[in-house]
């Protein structure tokens, strides 16, 4: 018996404590290598314990992978606050925070998706559509982006800007610290937005 | 006799000619569309001529996307012209009718450059690399954007931004003019790097 069986949990419980050992391996590994094996090695799971709560290797791997994209979204829904700035600050804060954590994991996720990995790509496509949305609209706050398909290629790109500038000072640096790396990747929006006058 | 065989032409003359028949290639199909059988079919040309010019599939593979890539860089050179807004609008103008021109080629190129395809993402990356280098470095012009480690961030993250915005917009304008998109494109570099001060 391993630790992991040892504990009286229910399947649910069971079921959970297996995903959060997959986005362990998440953080540190690229999404190749997310595979039942992996765990059952890394984490002293067995394999039949594996297959009996995600069905096959495909599903182990496609679960830690929406898992992920569920927490992306989690982390970085924005603060109530009525000041549009204020939310975008914290919501870039809380998502270079996760690519920092999540590194190896999440850049081989975007470059995945990218590179037209279609099981990889739809749950990549959802998330960057539930955060694109949510600039758009914040229940009860004033307007900060007006929907218009223009507005819909500046937010798209700057989603873009943010993904390829924060993975690049993740791998160097280079002496920008990540209070002005939070700040480049937040007054661009807005920038971007002002020169459509 | 085939009619690419008929006329009377260098080595040199022969192997551009068949080049050139691999970017019309380029211009309408995925980059993995791009072989010396697609183009024996559809250009009449013999697979011996093409081995004996590209030694190989792979050859004649790289070369295509190379000189594709050599392309885009050649047409996007800005014009010299003392106005760093004049230079760039005039080299993103050209970027966009390229993208238009070439679509479904470039489309892959840039999926499969960022999916990790090593042969296709080194092409790629120096031809990148030339355009963030060209933004600046302009001789015997005024600077535009002071070369530090945080601008580099913007223009490589800029041109993700463009990238995306574009191809976005190729797939669907959604109303959106050439000029209006030319017009983003520009003007939102000057505007994210003025955030900076």
């Amino acid at each position: 018996m391993t630790a992991a069986t040892r504990t009286r949990l229910t399947p649910e419980q069971r079921r959970e404590q297996l995903l959060e050992l997959g986005l362990e391996l998440f953080a540190g590994h690229t999404i190749e290598d997310i595979s039942i094996d992996r765990l059952s090695e890394e984490a002293g799971v067995s394999r039949g314990l594996l297959y009996h709560y995600f069905g096959s290797k495909q599903g182990f791997h496609e679960a830690v992978i929406q898992r992920a994209a569920d927490d992306l979204v989690a982390v970085t829904a924005p603060p109530e606050d009525d000041d549009p700035i204020v939310r975008l600050l914290a919501s870039l804060a809380a998502y270079v925070d996760y690519v920092i954590a999540n590194h190896a994991g999440y850049r081989s996720l975007v470059r995945a998706a990218a590179g037209g990995n279609e099981e990889v790509r739809g749950i990549y496509e959802r998330a960057r559509g539930q955060m694109i949305d949510r600039t758009f609209e914040t229940p009860g706050v004033e307007v900060f982006i007006e929907d218009t398909p223009i507005t819909r290629l500046v937010v798209g790109g700057w989603v873009a800007f943010v993904e390829d500038a924060v993975l690049a000072w993740c791998e160097d640096a280079n002496g920008v610290s990540r209070e002005e790396l939070v700040r480049l990747v937040t007054q661009a929006l807005p920038a971007i937005v002002e020169t459509l006058d």
